[in-house]
């Protein structure tokens, strides 16, 4: 967090001064400063300047100690900043002329030269893009992580059984791996979207100046390779009206809160004293400030509850975007906050579950009584008679039929006796308790993406190679 | 801002903590705690909490003598947070545990008896009814006075005519003043919509507890007599579940900010050099660090732009809600962020608005020239067609030929001759230029709710009274 | 539904072609037609017409004999479309010009009288308004039917007992019916909100004509009288600008089915074999494909589901407005489809609702088995060692280390002995017993709003006058 | 459109009815149906059920000549519908069950045997993806087309000046072709966004089944090979739950909406009176109904309110899958109308640019007379001076001086004398004038991406390549 603001009484005078003839009003600069929020961004700004600063002196646009006075001067802001001691400013608009500023008051009159060919507009596409590329870089990693933490749970897993939901009614079993897995599917996903989406933020809007390029003869094919970005925005207008890579970034953000809110639905409806398939640890739960015996699954609920940031912030963005005219306009500005939320909410949310999922007990006990005394195996019972030469739909209509009949008397489908199913369908044979195994139910579902064992081991093999 | 926050080493013990056997742990904690951001609710959460111990007091569950222990206790530190000398500790989790801790490290363990008959459950929600009800008052002032420096531009402009647009076409004349008043309209709706908003705001939730309500002989009316509530929310399930008063809110600063969004775009157009129907002070806008010439509208801009957060916060808060069981769930903590944030963004925006309008310049120069020449008079000439017995659709059906016949010899209507225009209708008389002056299309237009002089100067009486 | 849509060959020319050269091209007019989804409009349409008529006939503008040829006409058409004979034609664009088209057809040139002092600009402004009051009415009533099947529901369940949750965690004993009694309140604030809105909704913008009123001796007040509206809208402009009413409908409309899919989510839990608090009848209830077993909770998921439309078209509304300078501009046709979807959403979402509550089967078994066994009297036990005069904050924590004792020990509280008890709080008396008797605990809890039985039948009570 | 919907009275027996006591409640078929828009994914559903047919009989799971009677009754059910002869059952709940139950009647019970080792939950997905892989193809393809329209326009407009925009203000001038282009570059993103998006729309859900896989030995490789997927589901649980794919598609349409509504918000303010620019043929706009001079854009209009359209559709899926346990809940049924509305939606509008913009006529004396007379110049004069030494920001503030000069003057910054601007700074030279020339503006704009003949051609060659 940076150095509480300083409000100068300071004369300073607007670097873009000299059309003016009032100043600005304060309540004006107050409602359009960005520095209180766009400091974050001092890191990728220095990291810009310095390589504008030698791609200007390359090309011979400024001499070359002229550079090295800037970039010597570049470094030493850095470092005040990250120490702590800089002075931000209001007054000073952004976190652009704050460090220019303080650049010029350093280095002196030289200090002005390095906004040559360059314009704020260019440079906050930059900047973001810089930050934008590092942060998408640090979820992605950390989707890695999470999806390994899933896969080493998936491991001790594979021959748990558990219901499996449909309409949140149980349907036939699955093993808690099989679950399991398709949250890493999901995360895995995620990542390549995150991945493709690098492709576009990795994109050098710099030298694109305020809109249509410049007279002086830059190089920008110099500032991507300095830079290290694989694209150059190849159209002027373009980069600096362009927020596509913001926007791209917070709808792939929301996908992957919308797979975290199912799993945060889960771990809260399996917390529950009527499911109890998990425990949680007490360190990772919350009480209550008046009911003494509550142990609440608030890490899971606040999961759930921070999609609707990352949301909201897509359709923030949206919003800003829809309708403006080319090129910059001051609307745009506006990116910034949500994109940083964005960026720390995955970011927190991740780190959460990374730290949370090993810690969890899954309850066997519980899991194992689930399975009992259902209808689950009603599926393995039609196509038990499918593959007696039974059509489905009537496989399907008889085993219905011996399910309702079941309900009726109270039983388990492995209650009734050979004669009862027989009733309802005379293919039926007493080779059929074999099917009426849950035990076996998994071992059973063998194809490809099944629940059977072997095919999430087989799932589990692939993901540990490709994640 | 608060102090900053500090991390206590210390073994502070949360106030729940007798039924767990492990420390929360440190990322649960810092994922977790609201003081960050609700430590703004403090006056309110001191306020509630001093009538809480009186009401306790009244009704003999706690002593009277120590309800003034309690009651002075929150004043001192009411003290010190106003004063910046108080010490937020993020450990506590939120407002409410800063404040009980911080009292009964101050009074001793009567402080733990504030908390007798009341949950955070309801007191979180008491804080946040507090604190918008006092915000909706506030955003209403300032729509009043926003309506009032509308109504003072347009006493002035009663006479100006300008173009009125549909399509962003040229349409019919139009009085500046007839333009100012339609948002003067909008946001008189904005003000009754928030007014609405305010009943079911100002309601108490106090005394429903964890969910449940009490088994001990609390007096809610007597709190809502105290906290100045005109309803109490007479469900303790509703009570603790409820957050449409926020969502309310958001709605109606969202279409508040769709209100004022148009404005600014109308600014913004009105302000380039192709309309310059308005100057906007030198103080009021900013320039461009790269081109010398430009004088940015930046503040109608970032009005525009803003829009886009307000929208978004209210999706926030309906994802957020979504789909919750009942009672309070820990997603409901992230209500307040999109709150605080729509609540400074709707005080920012009007507050700019009422400074910025005042000082624009209206250049009647501009909106003279851009009456003339047009074909604006078109429907006049229709209904002088119809005035003569001409049905409307045949009155139209002339006139667009003749408005066709004028587009093509390059002239304005006013520039055809009798006998062209009675080619197309003998209806026409030489009465018809008296039709075709543009002076006089404002003035004849007096339909109630149109743009006459007249109606206007009615339609401005009847606002100065209801304002 | 409307007769399929015609597109006749006919040499049909449009009303507005006096001043164009081309003819529209087919892809515009199958881009910009409006009649396949507001031909809905037409009673509206036709009641408008009717008073605008008698309007023009009264002040003379039109001959009285004029005016009843006219809506004479009307009436015939309306016939016609109610009985599905009426063909609507793309090639008219909208509602609007099919029936004016067809009323000249049938009346002849007369019916080029009725749009005189009109245009669609505040015609489609009247339509939907007039549409949208009746079926915010119509909403309202299926709002109190609701709201009278759960006081319905209520009064049988005062005395069935639940546990009442926070966080989805068991926390206190409730009274089932306090449960429904929360979705009342929530109803009701719903019912209100609508009536709010429909002050807005219900203000007569016709007579704005395009945007500045018109020349002609119109008496709006008079047509305000006709169409029973109990406002007018004053300034001319907004009156065409103006879709508040819409956003304000949808936003109130978006709050409802927040909390209707916190009720579906609720049935969807409830009916789960975990829970299995309720039993909905087969006849609310559909089948697998796959699994014959399978009885599925879909109307409730559904309605859950439906949320998402509603959000998403106040979305689109409030993302259509931004940002438009006044008055009518052609996005603004996209304002009927979200419209009209959600209000089918709403009738639909709530008759359904209706229809199926009375029918779901209370399992009163499952409720009381809930209730025993947990810690939810934990409250009761602090309270009562409150009522003996230990600090809220120590009988807090005194009591939630004796429910970590029961927890480790694996007993209910009720089943530690009073010795054990004690050793936590000498305070603690043989009548303890009393207090964690799950039976009385909701007849205790007999605060204003509370869950005793003489609470909720006040609320009841409160709530039948109200509804 | 498919036929007219029939409520057959037939004692049709639901395909799931087996275990149910009573059927179904009209209500509840009227309220879960989904053919009354799902039909139309009916080619896909034949197409995939062939394939499982075929499958299921080189697996030996069904004879092959059982499986060519299905795919031969399939195929008369296709002809059938497509012919418009297929009568479509609400009571059949959806396109599967409708043509399911269609090729029983047809083929006898051999029919039943096609839905063996398959569940709607899978065979839904199917459908849905193979939709949507054929229509995000479809609109890549019009992405191609409306880029080669711009290209084309762009080939004509190279040397064509107008004022490039910053704010809405003259900044600096550009030609008319890097404005287009600028677009070019959005589409080609958004072509990028959806091919990446089809890797993950490409995907095979079939053989998940219910959610578990099945006892039978199917084949999805074959499955895969057959309907032409890139990848398989490999988690059967998450193959039914993710609609990732739908999600992903919306955003990607959003983003390109909001890049058409920038668009058609030039379009709309260039086709001004006050900017004029452009001139919309007749027969691509429209007129007023009261207004007989008018002629809109209503084109470019209703492009940019279907922004609001598509924003909410990804809003409301958002929103529907927020929070959702695994696996098929029936909430996702709620995926497809927002789905298909985006595909028509965007299928529309590009289309309509497609037509509209080749029709456009650019007005080159308009654009010519908005270049001169004012100070676009200014960071020309600014870099002239910075190639004569002067740090930008000096240069910057000399040439801001000069502009403030020339304003209160009343002159263009042209018609300033040598002296006057020497005055400002002493590097000034004669050859300023040169630089102040606008012809020789876009020329000197020649950095990468710039504005100049040179890189706008260069652009142009690669655009063509590559699109």
């Amino acid at each position: 967090m940076p150095k509480k603001y300083q409000n100068r009484k300071a004369e300073m005078k607007k670097p873009w001064a000299g059309r003016f003839k009032e100043k600005t009003a304060d309540i004006v600069e107050d409602f359009t400063e960005s520095v209180s929020f766009d400091w974050r961004l001092w890191p990728y700004d220095i990291e810009g300047s310095i390589a504008h600063a030698r791609m200007l002196a390359r090309q011979g646009i400024i001499k070359r100690d002229e550079a090295n006075t800037i970039i010597e001067g570049l470094r030493e802001i850095a470092g005040e900043i990250a120490s702590g001691r800089f002075r931000w400013d209001r007054k000073l608009e952004d976190v652009h002329m704050n460090i220019e500023t303080a650049l010029t008051r350093k280095v002196g009159a030289v200090g002005g030269k390095l906004h040559t060919a360059r314009s704020r507009n260019d440079q906050v596409a930059l900047d973001t893009r810089l930050y934008l590329r590092e942060e998408t870089r640090a979820v992605t990693r950390l989707l890695t992580k999470l999806g390994k933490v899933l896969l080493r749970l998936a491991k001790k897993h594979i021959n748990t059984a558990m219901p499996g939901y449909t309409h949140l009614q149980r349907a036939q079993p699955v093993s808690f791996s099989q679950h399991l897995l398709a949250y890493v599917e999901m995360l895995q996903r995620d990542r390549e979207r995150l991945e493709d989406a690098l492709k576009r933020i990795n994109t050098l809007p710099l030298g694109a100046c305020a809109l249509a390029g410049t007279t002086l003869p830059t190089d920008r094919t110099y500032l991507a390779r300095l830079l290290k970005f694989e694209r150059i925005a190849e159209n002027s207008m373009d980069a600096v009206s362009d927020r596509d890579f913001a926007v791209e970034f917070l709808s792939s953000g929301a996908i992957l809160m919308m797979h975290l809110s199912r799993m945060a639905e889960e771990l809260v409806l399996w917390s529950t004293d009527e499911f109890s398939f998990i425990e949680l640890p007490d360190a990772y739960t919350t009480g209550s400030s008046i009911m003494p015996q509550k142990k609440n699954p608030d890490v899971a609920e606040l999961i759930r509850g921070k999609t609707g940031r990352v949301y909201g912030s897509l359709v923030s963005l949206l919003t800003i975007m829809k309708g403006l005219p080319l090129t910059y306009n001051r609307d745009m500005q506006e990116d910034k906050e949500p994109l940083f939320d964005t960026v720390d909410t995955l970011k927190g949310v991740l780190g959460m579950l990374v730290a949370l999922l090993p810690r969890i007990k899954v309850r066997k006990d519980r899991l194992e009584k689930a399975l009992h005394g259902g209808y689950m195996l009603a599926t393995d019972l039609a196509e038990y008679l499918v593959l007696r030469g039974l059509p489905f739909r009537d496989a399907h209509d008889a085993t219905g039929r011996i399910v309702r009949h079941a309900v009726e008397k109270g039983v388990a489908l492995r209650e009734l006796s050979l004669e009862e199913m027989r009733g309802f369908s005379p293919l039926i044979d007493e080779d059929v308790f074999e099917v009426l195994k849950v035990e076996d139910s998994l071992r059973r579902r063998k194809s490809r993406g099944g629940t059977s064992p072997d095919e999430v081991k087989r799932q589990i093999q692939r993901l540990e190679k490709s994640i």
